[in-house]
């Protein structure tokens, strides 16, 4: 089934208010966000991965869609397949590192048993509270496209968790992502919409504008990378086009008026305009995009229209 | 990874307080009852069973949930791995029947795409409103017992949809089982403490002692049988013993005191009394207990203590 096919299916169900048109990636209740994300081994993680990382992975994934949102977390539910008792150990001890890390305990869940040789299907639903909650949908036409630090670490990070030599800092953006809570809570209150990159800064960049039924252009050199990234990868074009097209980052992306001076590190990477769709250019001089704007094997979270 | 050492892993987590130490099958944040499901196919549901009953009973279990706290639903978010088209379709057809039918709006959720060959792991979680929440901790010495329908209606239905012959009445308790919603809200404010009854009835009963701290006599000559059951399977006390111990009721099981008129149709079935356990009784006559008192599947939904 494709994307637009489920989305069909999706949108003729009894849909929440509060779920803003399944648009966005948190959902706003009582004055809770929340937010949930599935993480299938193979897919989502590498079978290879330590669990105590995949137990942050989880944790972190969530938790970037509170920061999205500004929100503070309030706790997590967490549905958990038992399999083997060394990996499920390892798991609960790195979950247990990441919660007192984000100081985000646990509300509740559900175990079940894993038949013998099933794949891992880990899904965490995150609750937030105090939250400003900018929508994906608010970019206006005239904002500035912002985005909260380092592109590209994780994806060259994952490259060298398949197997690739790279730096061991690189390694851990991947394996150890930081949600920004502190940055998402300082701009939320402030800013016209907001979105975390997990799946890629084009393709994160392009449902904002999508969603905001607006164009966006994005300037591939204003694109901020990291020290140790350009160390490995250099800046050339072609790795700054990796690097905005991988996932994982989860910097915060965000859409801002000419003039507003963000109260937390941020590079300005682009602008919103009347029209449709994303363009590309590398300091003024037009590109054409990359075939994959990003990783799309989590399309709807809850429904994210098609850029 | 056996029920104690879950437990002891699960207790070293930082918890937060709406989740009533883990020990209830829902939590309770900013007056919101959260509660969450997962089912494993093979494990929770059969490979064969139509994918629009599985949807049906996805939901139904939350609901469930829901409605021993006397809970209104809120909304669900469901987190849905795509896998076959077809399968797909016919289960989201039967998710909007299913959420039609109980009112209940989606708030938002995650899908994944699932590779091949891969087990299907799905997980739902409800939110609940207005709720006077009893738990399943408050029962008192000297409280009586009381179930709110006939019991192994889909135990044995479940039989029948592994290939036994029976009447379509039991396969349709197992497929289409009923969230007690009404009874629950009616019931919420009145009892010391209530659950549903989702995998058995005396492991039920003995969870809610034991989370008590209370010893419970069960009567299995009182325990209300349907009569589509006796006709398939007679009231013989095999029989008895067959629905007590059978899952996928969705009756609520609920202690009050000596002299409370339930007011919606209940039949008493024990009492609780100082001490630790569980016992049998058969019209006055002292039964041992079965080798299973249900299905432990799901050990910990957040978490219940071992009876």
């Amino acid at each position: 089934m494709n994307e637009s096919d489920l989305l069909s299916l999706l949108r003729t169900l009894p849909l929440h208010p509060g779920g803003r048109g399944l648009r966005d990636d948190a959902a706003i209740v009582n004055g809770l966000v929340l937010t949930t994300d599935t993480l299938v081994e193979g897919v989502h993680f590498l079978p290879t991965d330590p669990p105590g990382d995949v137990a942050w992975k989880l944790l972190a994934v969530n938790l970037s869609d509170l920061a999205a949102k500004g929100a503070t977390p309030e706790g997590v539910l967490l549905n958990y397949p038992l399999s083997d008792p060394d990996w499920d150990r390892a798991f609960f001890d790195g979950l247990d590192i990441a919660l007192r890390e984000h100081a985000c305990p646990v509300i509740g869940g559900d175990t079940v048993t894993l038949p013998r040789g099933a794949l891992r299907i880990l899904t965490l639903t995150a609750l937030g509270r105090d939250a400003a909650a900018p929508s994906r949908t608010g970019a206006q036409a005239g904002d500035l496209l912002w985005v909260t630090g380092p592109i590209g670490d994780a994806g060259a990070g994952l490259a060298i968790a398949r197997g690739e030599t790279g730096p061991p800092e690189l390694l851990r953006a991947y394996r150890r992502s930081t949600p920004r809570l502190v940055e998402g809570r300082a701009l939320g209150g402030h800013v016209h919409a907001m979105s975390d990159v997990s799946d890629g800064l084009l393709l994160d960049a392009a449902r904002m504008a999508d969603a905001s039924g607006l164009a966006v252009t994005l300037d591939l050199a204003a694109v901020p990378l990291s020290p140790a990234y350009i160390a490995h990868r250099s800046d050339a074009r072609a790795a700054r086009l990796f690097a905005s097209t991988a996932g994982d980052d989860y910097q915060l992306l965000f859409a801002a008026p000419p003039g507003y001076v963000p109260p937390v590190p941020a590079a300005r990477i682009g602008d919103f305009a009347p029209g449709r769709g994303l363009a590309l250019h590398d300091a003024g001089e037009p590109l054409p995009l990359p075939g994959m704007l990003g990783y799309e094997h989590s399309p709807l979270a809850p429904v994210r229209p098609a850029p």
